[in-house]
């Protein structure tokens, strides 16, 4: 059996290569959450704390589009990963693979980028890696970042509970679509940019808001695998309020005309939060006042059951399923 | 400029590219030993004990050679640059990229072969990231690791103090050598093996029998690379005693045939280090009795000074140099 792109995608295809290989290590869990919990990061304990550890390949084409570039999404994919376990992005690695021949004026404006995430986030690149590969065997360059973050408890993306709440940190599918009209060179009007953007300000200020049970950044596969994933991980439904799903007009519009769910697309700035009814409007409005955070919303409800429902504004019903693989390959 | 490929090769060219561009960073240090160092692995301060953080890129080519593969290189070299800090591997990191019809069974193999590594370690492999690319786009397959390790006292590079004894733990050269000839197709009577291992046992009762000025694993670039870099960071000078130098026959024949020097080439489960004299014959007789220390040697003594220089074995005296590049390329 051959690789294939859909294995790629972070979708469902996905999950079953990762199930039938890359979860086989039996060493695989330092005495916290490992890899067998296929969660946002792993969890090892220290002392009276937790550190969280992540990583992420980035491959994006083109490297440079509209809202940020590989650079930032290569710090921000990590720093996030980090936060959606509630742990403070504090140092990232980097493993650079570069194609000979490959612009060194290009890799100081990566490398600018970087940094300015980096300064975003609080967090530090501290130690990296860099491999040249002959003309031919790597398109351009790949960056590897893994992270360290420290969290006293971490948050998980198992832990939805009947009555909580969903709360989306703000517009849906902004990344995907940016990457799809700009290698396309749509002219849409309103320019799509990416929400490429480290969230961990965002989230330390919901957590302090209120109670988190589940959290989870809506990346490959976009938000329709990260709501199924919590769901399912969670056993519970998820019931989505069609009317309430904050996507620009924009998204919308491209989204129509390439055939493309913007439910099923990879946002990177993006949070999916179930949280206590309770504290609902409290974090909501923690979350409205970080400058990424103006367009959250509450989009739905947990309930008994399984499966995740959009209500759709008309009085409908329909399931929110996983895509199959992305519908935008190389999108991060 | 363009990057070429001698900018990946470990050698005195790499660090000019990373100089002038990798090490930009303004946020490089996470309150401890950052990217600005240079060394095997960076160091963060948590509680009372310290975090070591480091990463590589893997993409040697054959992904089998006798005595190792890509999967065993990826664990080994991540292991070894934490244990180069005098840091216990405890949780490692994996982000694959593999190319579209890549085969399963490959990958399959090559995860079995990590998670041996792994025990062998005492390392979990707690959090991975795979990306799937169009054919073309990659060659095969790369694997990104990155590792965290505990160290109360981090061992550096830049510790060599003049009257220290230089000590390696094994022959030289192997590595580079392995894949030399296996690409090649040399046959030399005996096979030359690989010599990828994980060194962290070997490192600790080292420790634990004497103490450890500087510590570095020869690796891209090699000994002469490795050395050179100890000697000036800790502003020196190291004098080695070519006669002592243990290297195998069939190394020593194929890199004459090859026209490559043994001492500047890759090796993957070895230990330099600088010690105090009083305890050198007891951490000596500590590493011995590592299966991976059997033929280590003293071969060598710091001085006041700079430079690294080789005492032949007629009398006379030449510099070692750190190679301008790798002579063996994708040698990891």
């Amino acid at each position: 059996m051959k690789v294939n792109l859909m294995h790629g995608a972070g979708g469902a295809v996905f999950s079953d290569l990762l199930g039938k290989t890359l979860t086989k290590y039996k060493n695989n869990n330092a005495g916290g959450i490992g890899l067998e919990s296929l969660d946002d990061g792993a969890v090892i304990p220290f002392g009276d704390k937790n550190i969280v550890f992540t990583t992420d390949s980035h491959v994006v084409r083109p490297l440079f589009f509209p809202g940020g570039d590989i650079g930032r999404i290569s710090v921000c994919g990590t720093a996030n990963d980090l936060s959606m376990m509630g742990g403070k992005p504090i140092a990232l690695s980097c493993g650079m693979i570069i194609e000979e021949g490959f612009d060194i004026d290009i890799l100081e404006k990566i490398v600018a980028s970087m940094d300015e995430a980096l300064l975003e986030c609080g967090a530090s690149l501290v130690t990296g890696d860099t491999k040249v590969l002959e003309k031919g065997a790597i398109d351009g360059i790949a960056i590897n970042t893994a992270g360290i973050g420290i969290v006293e408890k971490p948050v998980r993306d198992n832990g939805l509970k009947p009555g909580d709440v969903i709360i989306v940190s703000g517009t849906i599918g902004d990344h995907g679509l940016c990457i799809m009209t700009t290698r396309e060179g749509f002219d849409l009007g309103e320019q799509i940019r990416s929400d490429v953007a480290p969230v961990w300000e965002l989230v330390k200020s919901a957590m302090d808001a209120g109670e988190i049970h589940a959290m989870k950044d809506p990346t490959r596969g976009g938000f329709s695998n990260a709501i199924n994933e919590m769901a399912e991980k969670s056993g519970v439904q998820v019931r989505i309020n069609e009317e309430t799903l904050p996507i620009r007009n924009s998204v919308r519009s491209a989204s129509e005309l390439l055939g493309i769910n913007p439910l099923d697309v990879a946002n990177e700035g993006k949070v999916v939060m179930g949280v206590s009814a309770d504290d609902a409007e409290a974090i909501l409005k923690a979350i409205k006042k970080n400058k990424y955070g103006k367009d959250a919303a509450i989009i739905g409800r947990v309930t008994e059951g399984k499966s995740v429902i959009m209500e759709t504004s008309i009085g409908g019903e329909r399931f929110i399923e996983a895509p199959v693989g992305d519908p935008v390959p190389r999108v991060c």
